[in-house]
């Protein structure tokens, strides 16, 4: 029996016949599983969880029709070949942090977030209302993938400190780990910038080898145990105001998809965007409660003087992205800095108000 | 033919023949369309059209499995009949905010936002992380519905004001269209408060019937030309630090629905919770930026002597619901306060500080 003919008989049986009896073989057949590779640790809090749940949403939505399968950072490839995984097509997808991938174009990394840059809510307005998607597609386009947001941290922390820091005087020559532009914007304010793996701080402070790291936020911090060498816990981390996760597919594979697939992966991943933020928003503050009474930690703010020159030096960091002999990069520091002039006038204009405001004057 | 023989052919006959062609005659058949009524009007800004996207999103995530039609205010049912059309059954959804129906259930105004409570990232986050959902499922399970987060405003303006307004010797008498519970924080504070529709407020203006009048924020209020009667725009409002918006959902017929729609319903609920906010997000403050370049508005700041009488009022407000004798009305109450308390620490511990150091330091 040809498909044509096989069409018609079904369509002329079916009269009558009921969607779920019929409906259940033929999805049976079309039954896709697709390779999820991540830069996480199985059960890393907030974001590799974020990528279980993002792969168990789609395979849900799906009802099954495209069942991902994930695997943590070094089951299928190390971490940082999460990307090339897919490009090569030993993956369908990877879920990681666009910024990991700045060596293959520098612009990748106003995707997670760059220092004093945007708040979690603020990207999404950019990706999805002011021309941030558009570009991100043109930069992934040359590897053949399409990238979509899929988690953030919100605010991270400023970093585990193990003396005081009063100025800008007590950084010089610190040794603090701290990876990626904001470890640029450290070693500017006089720092000496490492980038040890996530296994490796714990031992390198308690060895005397670092004098500060920095990894998330509270929620990611607890379970490493810094409290343990570390008292001092310094706030808010100017270099990730927010840090946003992304799923990586395969463009002709995720093209080649039914548009329903295409539509659930998309609506998932924005969905996962609000679940991630969500968490950390839930769980930062409450890891944060059990580090200060259970653990002696001390919550310490950044004098202004760090502050300050801070935003200087990532104003240098940006500078040389808009800047940058490469089209792609200099037109996605541009669109990022254009948006960041609307979007923060909301925040900064209402919402910075108006939490103030509620600090001040409304207590509990 | 009957049901099983139908099957056993189709089964032999479609080796090798491809999903895509099975699928699509199994899948026409099971199709459902579902009736949105909605409590916006066509094309409202932000929230209208996000209740067309979200029907769009199902519609589409499900492959027109289920088919979402919407109906705008008055369409099917007036604006305030929407919950009811669910409850009876000539809707099978609705889109609207959750404190509409708050003569059902006082509890349900917290789902949508109070007076000085929480911005839409800690709203979602006691929803789904802090047992916000598990509560408001057992409100809505008295009237055979379930809701889901479906967007939100960010924080509003605080309103268009005829005079300025130094302190609160100035809210005296002033006749304010403001409705529900920052309606009874402003008449706490000395104000004449009334409730007009949203098409009756720019006359009442005009005449000079009001003295001032709130209603959502720049992206909304710009479409109603307030601008062309008052200049003062007052920012921020601290009776709606966010204003979520919600699907209903008729309980029984969910529940029957194959798990994959209902996870899709789900998600797509999520992913536009994120979208309405972005969309405020970019677009609130370019709407502003027409309002002050092209028409003249002046953006103005309440004085800390009525952002704290407005916090005391809003303090009363709430007490009156943790002190509710209906036990979920109680209960809803002290578990928002219960996750404000966690969530503001991490929002204004560690966002604020952030935001603030780049307002001041961070130039572009």
């Amino acid at each position: 029996m040809d498909r044509r003919s096989f069409i018609k008989k079904a369509g002329l049986a079916t009269v009558g016949a009921g969607a779920a009896a019929l409906a259940t073989p033929a999805i049976a057949q079309g039954n896709i599983t697709w390779r999820m590779v991540t830069t996480w640790p199985k059960n890393f809090p907030g974001l590799g969880v974020g990528a279980q749940r993002l792969a168990d949403r789609i395979t849900k939505a799906s009802g099954g029709r495209l069942t991902i399968q994930v695997y943590s950072a070094g089951e299928l490839v190390p971490a940082l070949q999460a990307l090339d995984a897919v490009i090569d097509g030993s993956a369908e997808m990877s879920h990681g942090a666009s910024y990991y991938w700045q060596n293959k174009s520098a612009g990748l990394s106003f995707f997670t977030g760059v220092p004093y840059g945007m708040n979690s809510r603020e990207l999404t307005a950019w990706i999805r209302y002011l021309g941030g998607q558009e570009i991100w597609d043109e930069i992934y386009d040359q590897f053949g993938v399409i990238g979509f947001l899929s988690g953030d941290t919100g605010t991270q922390a400023g970093g585990w400190f193990r003396k005081d820091i009063n100025g800008l005087d007590d950084l010089k020559g610190l040794r603090f780990r701290t990876p990626g532009l904001g470890g640029q914007v450290w070693e500017k304010l006089g720092c000496s910038v490492t980038n040890l793996a996530a296994g490796e701080i714990f031992q390198a402070l308690q060895s005397g080898t670092l004098d500060a790291a920095e990894f998330v936020g509270p929620y990611n911090d607890l379970a490493l145990g810094f409290y343990q060498v570390c008292k001092n816990y310094y706030f808010p981390s100017f270099v990730e105001p927010g840090l946003a996760t992304e799923l990586v597919v395969d463009k002709k594979k995720f093209l080649d998809l039914p548009e329903d697939l295409q539509a659930i992966i998309r609506d998932c991943c924005q969905a996962e965007y609000d679940a991630v933020a969500a968490d950390f928003a839930a769980n930062d503050p409450r890891a944060l409660q059990t580090l200060v009474n259970e653990h002696g930690v001390q919550v310490k703010y950044f004098p202004d003087e760090i502050l300050e020159a801070g935003a200087k030096a990532a104003r240098e960091v940006l500078e040389e992205f808009l800047n940058s002999s490469d089209p792609l990069t200099k037109k996605t520091a541009e669109s990022f800095v254009a948006a960041l002039k609307i979007v923060r006038q909301k925040t900064e204009g209402t919402d910075v108000p108006f939490l103030q405001a509620r600090q001040k004057y409304f207590n509990l």
